[in-house]
């Protein structure tokens, strides 16, 4: 039976979809040759050329979800006996060393406690120490809503000749993913966070560098279906078939992608931020801190702790049940410990903090939360607004 | 911009999608751990398991397209060192194989004629020879519309100790395919050919054997992403996260395999088998053969020989911007000589057949063809329908 309901996506992603990329997802299919599918590929190349801030000519999308991505720069920037440093202060760094090592890479994980994000000496340090081929950094963990700044970190891997892998898979549309500026090498991300596209494509980028190291290998990409060096044939003027593109997510990726485009990225960005700042007020406001790093809160993704004595599954099940919102769990570690509030892409409005914060407090009373004493979030509320 | 064009897909696919299933496709984006889309995990299992005909637990849809689901099963069931015999007879058969070679398997390719289709003597003599822990097999060879019949061969393979593996990436939804029955070990399809749903997803059942050596593995599966030991306990009741599921294509898989339970099997493989009999019918009487050896043609997908003298690329131009007609060409050692003609799902209709005839008739006209003399596509027509 087809369900017809909706949701207010404020989870860790996918993000509530605009009824604009909606309608594109329902146009009619056509062809993975046709002239004009041949078209919208190079405008959303163009248009995640300009989201990605890049002028790399691999910039495509690849035909799974954001795990695909990451896959995907892992088997073609590694082969056999190539090494790579994975920094790890989550889920998804975890992840991409686990990627890293089916692929027969030598994997060294530098780990620290998750929510902390990596000082760049550490990373001086461990390079100092054994030359890597790739450097993997996760830009927006996910699971504990922390932002690593990457700038500065580019520098110091570059300087050890090695190449910078960055996942951006929340980040992007919804903050600076600054591809060239930055000088990351592979960049991979998801259509289902702050593009607010549905999830099943994952935009991936490839600087200069990165097509040399694809370029030299001495061996076949292990995956056949993410193997750049065959798929950059169909998305370049070759239109060799690879295999056959999913054309409906194709037009919806097109049309979240214009829409970034039209709203601007740092306006993107400035909503993104703004939207947080109002929701951290709020949750402080009722006495819930965040757990990652002071002065490193990604603005999509607000990781809490749940208070003490107040149950994770009963309060998420009530926001879903009874105002239909969906928050994430912790995950990992996180288990049962950790609330996921997302305000990615169309989400992440006034509206829906304000919904949020309404309906949480009304879940905590149930769950005998003291509140603390004086505060009042509405207050909290209207002086982080501006 | 984003196009609004209408075609008519008889190409090698996408077919035809109807607008049931792209309103479905529509609907609001809800979470991938919510329960209304677990039940929508459920009902879409359960309608594969019709439509492949198994009982098999392991039986879902990977998020990538058809190319994912073959690299799903080689990943899955071949360690390095396990040996695999592919029995190649087309472009999809060699692409197995270059899968299988990519995860360090033994791969022994048995090669025939393209068009042929293998006799079940020959994989006896290469089983007799050699044991082998995989023998893979493409059911409908979509480069040459060759039909292999696969029951015997099971029963071979099974006696020499092998897993069957089968690609029905065109026939499933538009002949009989019974994995039960057949005794097929692991199976996988595309949304986009026979169910005429978009592409992106890839249907996908492991028999109890095949999970069988899914389990007794000594090495993790090569690609993180394809790794069943993992996606099976998010689609099991388990529900743990993998990766983010393609909501919205999942909603309009529900719908297309609806539509095929509604349609009932049996209907639609006899749908898809008239309409090939009319168009083989009119082909014939305009004097055009098919390559797939005789009595071994796909009632789904028509590969013909380009006429002598006609221009391989015009014509499909000309059908594509005068009537909206999307036929596929040739690959491989076919390109330039083959015409790919799809009756496809929603696509295989008389109607279709009738249009397209016409309009190759006309193409044809201006190509100078001379055509058989004293032939009439209409009384060759008239004689094939019931």
């Amino acid at each position: 039976m087809m369900h017809n309901y909706k949701r207010v996506l404020m989870g860790p992603g996918p993000s509530d979809v605009d009824a604009r990329v909606l309608a594109a997802l329902a146009r009619p299919t056509i062809g993975h040759l046709d002239p004009f599918f041949m078209d919208i590929l190079n405008e959303i190349r163009s248009l995640l050329q300009f989201t990605f801030q890049t002028k790399n000519e691999i910039t495509l999308a690849m035909s799974g979800t954001g795990s695909a991505g990451m896959e995907t720069c892992v088997v073609n920037l590694l082969e056999p006996g190539d090494s790579i440093l994975v920094c790890v202060n989550g889920v998804f760094g975890k992840r991409m060393a686990d990627v890293a090592s089916r692929c027969g890479a030598e994997v060294t994980a530098l780990e620290i406690e998750w929510g902390k994000v990596f000082d760049p000496q550490q990373i001086e340090q461990a390079l100092a120490q054994k030359k890597y081929k790739v450097v993997g950094l996760v830009h927006a963990e996910t699971s504990t809503g922390a932002c690593q700044p990457v700038e500065e970190i580019s520098h110091i891997v570059h300087r050890h000749g090695a190449l910078l892998l960055v996942d951006a898979v929340t980040s992007l549309g919804g903050m600076n993913v600054d591809v060239d500026g930055w000088q990351i090498d592979a960049c991979y991300s998801g259509t289902q966070k702050c593009l607010s596209c549905p999830p099943g494509l994952s935009p991936v980028t490839f600087s200069a560098d990165a097509v040399k190291a694809l370029e030299n290998r001495k061996t076949k990409v292990q995956s056949w279906y993410l193997d750049l060096s065959m798929i950059r044939q169909y998305w370049g003027t070759d239109r060799l078939y690879h295999h056959t593109a999913p054309i409906n997510m194709a037009y919806a990726l097109l049309e979240a992608l214009t829409m970034v485009k039209e709203e601007g990225l740092e306006k993107r960005w400035q909503r993104h931020l703004q939207n947080h700042t109002i929701l951290k007020a709020g949750l402080e406001a009722i006495g819930i801190s965040y757990v990652a790093q002071k002065g490193h809160e990604l603005p999509m993704l607000n990781a809490v702790a749940v208070p003490q004595g107040v149950d994770d599954a009963v309060v998420r099940k009530q926001l879903l049940t009874d105002y239909g919102i969906e928050i994430g769990g912790g995950l990992g570690t996180y288990k049962g410990k950790v609330w996921r509030i997302g305000l990615m892409g169309s989400a992440s409005t006034r509206s829906n903090v304000m919904l949020f914060l309404a309906a949480l407090e009304n879940c905590l009373i149930q769950q005998k939360y003291q509140f603390n004493h004086g505060a009042s979030i509405a207050a909290a509320i209207k002086a982080s607004c501006r």
